[in-house]
């Protein structure tokens, strides 16, 4: 661990032990720096994370101070997932969700879904229409099987942002994350090979892992530096894993960003165990910060790291077109990405390679980034407000995702049930875990312009869960 | 076997030896039906699949002729492929084929592309274009992850044609029939299981039997009446065949159309021996003859038949939707749907549904049917006159494919490399094989409309095998 981080724990340890109070203002960075023995950066660096947390805030001009501006939920408890590997189940559950149509009648707080309603996505829309009045009709065709070039050399060019320099044919284009995600794990594993995951965990990256005939090994995860290293170590010691698999910049359902060096000792790890990374990067362009985290994928000098990502979070997911940058296991995965679908679609593929190509990219993500950070500050103080006491929230750094921690024996399973006849559908919790674990939690999607009627949904799962919670407590 | 394909059989046999000469007029269908005690209809019957494979032709108002009016060439040999499972090889040659973009420097006769450049494609791009200037922005939601319900209501009505009596929750929609290949093998069968095919095979189902670990057994396959009862009972009398996987209805590369009788035998055989079929049924709609053939789905009375098709051939491939009717392999079908990629692309999904609704598919197909069956006529023709003589040619009954046999020892992986820089591309028949068999064949695409340059193109193909046999010839 890091210097930044140790200080961070620290006085994130002091905060809560109630050394410092809320609207208490903090040591100068320069104080630290002396106390501690360490650069300003670093102490600087380690206040921004605690002010990413929720912590601490800045005030111009005279420093930082324990937030009290607003009362912040207590973050989820670090998960403790099975020791061992095991065979994941929650089919169920997903397929209740993923069969689910976009309806007037039902807010859904479940589904993975962006705000498309943005003016920043127009140019997509139009481009789109542009194609289709083409002469040529570029969009019937088959592609060839690596995606259009264009395109990729776009994506290429976007990636440098998090510190990648690669070039189009390192790069493999897919029908969307999920594409990506299945074609990479085939590439590297075998039915029954174990593939060590952060916890709580993707649904459909662990259906994936189901389907193909893998086991899971849940490793501990803290809900703001993402997966335990120690841990995975351990797991690394005991069991041949074969893959580690992650979302570590703006996790999802999580909403962390793992620091920087843990994403540098992660690669160490896998290096000295030898097993290959698949690396989700699919909310990474969300980040609220800027310049967005770098990959892991940035630091890969042996090619073992598969980053894996999409334009449905970013732009939107009808459109189905994501990518993959292989490493080393380039030629598998393109024998998979071609049983799997053969090549990608023409059509979106051209309109999103001049959209970005024609500068809209970054302005639209640019405005989305603020948008969902306002979101995510916005849902977090209805879930304060509304939910029961208790009831934990996590801090995301990115995305538009909110996980929520409710009491140790709360059954979001339940609760969902009970919301559908009230027309508002979260995400059990039971589906990120392999073995069913956080029945008790559940996310919840604030990428929408927040309004009224979003507030009342959430203020119907808040109060449902008040009442399911006080029907517990009435005895039989 | 029935009644008229053993008639068709005993007046083919007598054809061929010489009984009736070229020219000559063929027996009344009454006379036939008297001396042989079937019925008109039957006769009849019997008389269009010698038409189809192109022995005898009819004069209006003066019944059947021996064919003379043109030198049809000789069909390809029945093949004998291995007699065990093996591991599928050849992707190399795959992949050098799927790698290539439609270039305007290279006549492409290789890849399975249709004609996209009729005017009644036209309202199938209006409605894609109107739909990216939608205010609701239908096509970049998630979808649900069975499909459009509109698409699959337009494509049950559609098999209705095949005599499939399905609803659409009897379907899920796929990226391209490639996806809906993918997910049944994987709902079927485990790494390890053996496949039986048909031989020679789609090269895209067979590498996915092999990125999946599957081991395919090739069944000797007749280039008239399809895969050989006979050798798939012996198969499945000697091996533990999970899945039959066949293409029955202008079948690719071959072309046939196996006859009906044959299609409900095939199917009591993998009820007797409980396997499942794999149905491809991509070119059914483009049979030449009214109405289309029944798919042996159509037959299945205990939802073994895994139907699969797209859109692909019929309209344009670029659009990637295609779909699945699984029978009773429904919910394991949809879990490899979700976990390849996720929910299916939503605006051209949206695109054809309306083409369908608003009757311009039948037009359509129509359309193309009589083109590509000109286009079989021509092509047929150019190989007769510009191959090496012995050269063998298939017949097709539906689809735009023309598949070539050369003298055995003929390599056409050279011969397309010679090929390549006349800027002229075919498909190489050792893909067509799990074992690398047919290497002597080729597969070229007549979908386009005859253009002098086309014929240039084929041309140079005969040519270029002319000049490589007469290499091999000269002593070294
Ligand atoms: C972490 C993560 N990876 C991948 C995906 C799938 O992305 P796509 O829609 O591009 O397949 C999602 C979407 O839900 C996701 O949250
Ligand atoms: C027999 C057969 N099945 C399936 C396919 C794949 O179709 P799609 O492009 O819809 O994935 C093809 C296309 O080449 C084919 O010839």
């Amino acid at each position: 661990m890091t210097l930044y981080l140790n200080l961070a724990e620290l006085l994130g340890a002091r905060i809560e032990q109630g050394l410092y109070r809320p609207g208490q203002r903090l040591p100068s960075v320069r104080a630290l720096s002396m106390e501690h023995g360490v650069s300003l950066s670093t102490v600087q660096q380690a206040y921004r994370m605690l002010e990413d947390s929720g912590m601490v805030s800045p005030r111009p001009k005279s420093g930082y101070f324990v937030s009290d501006h607003r009362q912040l939920a207590a973050l989820p408890a670090v998960s403790r997932p099975a020791q061992r590997p095991v065979d994941i189940s929650q089919w169920e559950q997903v397929l209740e969700l993923v069969r689910s149509t976009p309806r007037q009648d039902v807010i859904q707080l479940g589904r993975g879904m962006p705000d498309i309603d943005s003016p920043t996505l127009k140019p997509l829309l139009r481009s789109l229409a542009q194609l289709s009045r083409r002469q040529d009709m570029p969009g019937l065709y088959y592609d060839n099987i690596h995606g259009n070039l264009a395109l990729r050399e776009q994506i290429a060019r976007l990636m440098l942002d998090s510190g990648c320099r690669l070039g189009p044919a390192d790069l493999v284009v897919t029908t969307g994350c999920h594409e990506a995600l299945s074609c990479s794990i085939r590439a590297v594993c075998q039915p029954g090979d174990i593939v060590a995951v952060d916890s709580p965990s993707f649904h459909g990256a662990m259906q994936t892992l189901k389907g193909l005939g893998m086991k899971a090994l849940e490793i501990p995860t803290d809900p703001v530096t993402g997966i335990s290293l120690e841990a995975l170590e351990l797991a690394l010691e005991q069991w041949p894993i074969k893959l580690i698999q992650i979302t570590p910049s703006c996790n999802n359902p999580l909403g962390y960003i793992m620091p920087e060096p843990r994403k540098k000792a992660l690669l160490s790890l896998a290096q000295r165990y030898d097993v290959a990374i698949l690396e989700d990067d699919v909310y990474g362009d969300l980040a609220y910060t800027y310049p967005r985290p770098r990959t892991v994928k940035s630091f890969d000098d042996d090619g073992r790291v598969l980053l894996c990502s999409s334009f449905s979070k970013t732009l939107a997911p009808g459109l189905r077109i994501g990518w993959v940058a292989p490493g080393r296991y380039l030629e598998r995965v393109l024998h998979m990405k071609y049983i799997s679908t053969g090549s990608t679609a023409t059509q979106p593929q051209l309109a999103i390679a001049d959209f970005i190509a024609a500068g809209h990219y970054q302005p639209h993500v640019r405005r989305m980034r603020s948008q969902y950070q306002r979101g995510r500050d916005l849902m977090s103080d209805w879930v304060t407000r509304y939910f029961p006491p208790g009831t934990r929230v996590s801090r995301p750094q990115g995305g538009f995702m909110l996980w929520v921690e409710l009491p140790e024996h709360f059954d979001t399973l339940r609760l969902n049930r009970a919301l559908l006849e009230q027309g508002v559908q979260v995400a059990v919790g039971s589906i990120f875990s392999a073995s069913g674990k956080f029945r008790h939690c559940l996310r919840m999607n604030f990428a929408a312009r927040a309004t009224p009627q979003i507030e009342a949904a959430v203020r119907k799962v808040g109060e449902t869960a008040h009442g399911l919670l006080d029907e517990a407590l009435i005895p039989a």
